[in-house]
């Protein structure tokens, strides 16, 4: 399983204000322990807006890979930001742009940036008209993204789909739908990865580490193999290490067993 | 989600001792815990042989309807055993036959028993040549037992298909294999149950506990309806109700949220 550190996300309020007052030693210190606890990648969002969003891109991805060589992932609407990042980004791993849509602007200026810079990319199945109610709909923008992105040139492994994942709470059968949509996804391009935002599932209701949990172990088993997520969150790493024994991700179930002796899974 | 409380199992140390000594306290209090946690049924296998297992099985119902409105679920491959507690039960509630499965005396013996009494049943989808090793095989099994039940005039919503659980640790497809069979058992039978005994497939592997919380997200959002567990297993319950709150039956989350504001999902 591949990890997004979702943790460095200037729509936290701690990261917000971290970003205004220029606190880099908190910035650091979340790079480093999310890199340290699994993440693949981590994730940068500044969260502000216009010409601000850029250079504070730019100061965030300075100290992130002051402290980790893991790979950084853009995150953010401004194709702007997004440019201004990757231009700062001295990494050996290929970094990750975050993210494409349908939506007609970000095909046009987002995927020409993840084409030149031959970055990996989250392709979120949203387009102009929102996000599809039905598992067809969903599965008809995954392939419409995936084929745009392949034919601007991003090779099948780069590509993240995220299925996008709305609120159970406000329809009991959400997750359903995208595990459903996520099974079709996969045998349709093997060949890629899938993640999402786990824990978008469980907005608006109690206990929701828990939700998350389950949920990552149903997305793993529907072909789900990357999660943007908080990998501090020593619980959900545990479930993580359960989903790839029972999916056939860790033979002989070595890593889960090692985990076990390592004293990760829990007393 | 139906329970079935798997406790009271001679096979397991304590309980062997148990009714070796005749200690019904043991029994009760068992009986009487899982029924208050959430368990549909209440299992009773006396692990014992021959014409002993008969009159332990006697023994066990007695004490567990002494204790609870519950049902029981008569577990033994012996059917004078399985037929001795029906003989003795007195509950308003249909009770349980555990199990039948296509090995030819099991169903030319215990399906009788199960019409006579009109009770319900765990089908395990196994036959005289053992348990298949791929999906087809197990659709197969299972297909042949929901026939062999309805066509001995079992109602197909008394029919708790168990699809087997095999290790793990053995094979590393072997949740896979047994989730797409869950999932194409429940598209061909949609008024079955279908239920399993969710630990054996963490057999052999430390942090059993969490393996079988994965596996039990991602056979509810398979299809599986029902399982053999121990409900006495809080962080299990918890999971199961993330579970029902993510596959739709439970809606606007509302057994989700009562649990969480009961404290039963953790802190």
């Amino acid at each position: 399983m591949i990890l997004i550190g979702e943790l460095i996300n200037g729509t936290r309020k701690a990261i917000k204000e971290a970003i205004a007052a220029k606190d880099a030693e908190l910035i650091r210190n979340l790079a480093r322990t999310q890199a340290e606890a699994g993440a693949g990648f981590i994730d940068c969002n500044p969260g502000t807006v216009g010409a601000q969003e850029a250079s504070d891109m730019r100061w965030l991805a300075e100290h992130v890979q002051a402290v980790t060589d893991q790979p950084i992932a853009f995150d953010s609407p401004n194709v702007e930001a997004l440019r201004a990042g990757l231009e700062v980004y001295r990494g050996q791993a290929t970094p990750m742009v975050n993210s494409v849509t349908l939506e007609s602007d970000r095909v046009a200026r987002v995927l020409p940036l993840v084409a030149e810079h031959g970055t990996n990319v989250v392709a979120l199945a949203m387009s102009d008209r929102g996000v599809p109610e039905d598992v067809a709909g969903r599965v008809g923008n995954a392939s419409r993204l995936v084929e745009a992105c392949t034919g601007a040139g991003v090779a099948p492994e780069r590509i993240f789909l995220d299925p996008v994942i709305t609120m159970v709470a406000q329809d009991a059968c959400a997750a359903l739908k995208v595990l459903e949509a996520v099974r079709t996804i996969r045998a349709e391009f093997p060949g890629i990865h899938i993640t999402c935002g786990l824990s978008n599932i469980s907005f608006g209701l109690p206990q929701r580490a828990l939700l998350n949990r389950a949920f990552l172990a149903m997305m793993a088993s529907a072909g789900m193999d990357s999660a943007i997520c908080d990998p501090l969150d020593a619980d959900l790493m545990a479930m993580m290490a359960a989903a790839e024994a029972l999916t056939g991700r860790d033979e002989y179930c070595m890593g889960y067993i090692g985990a076990a002796r390592a004293g990760k899974l829990g007393a």
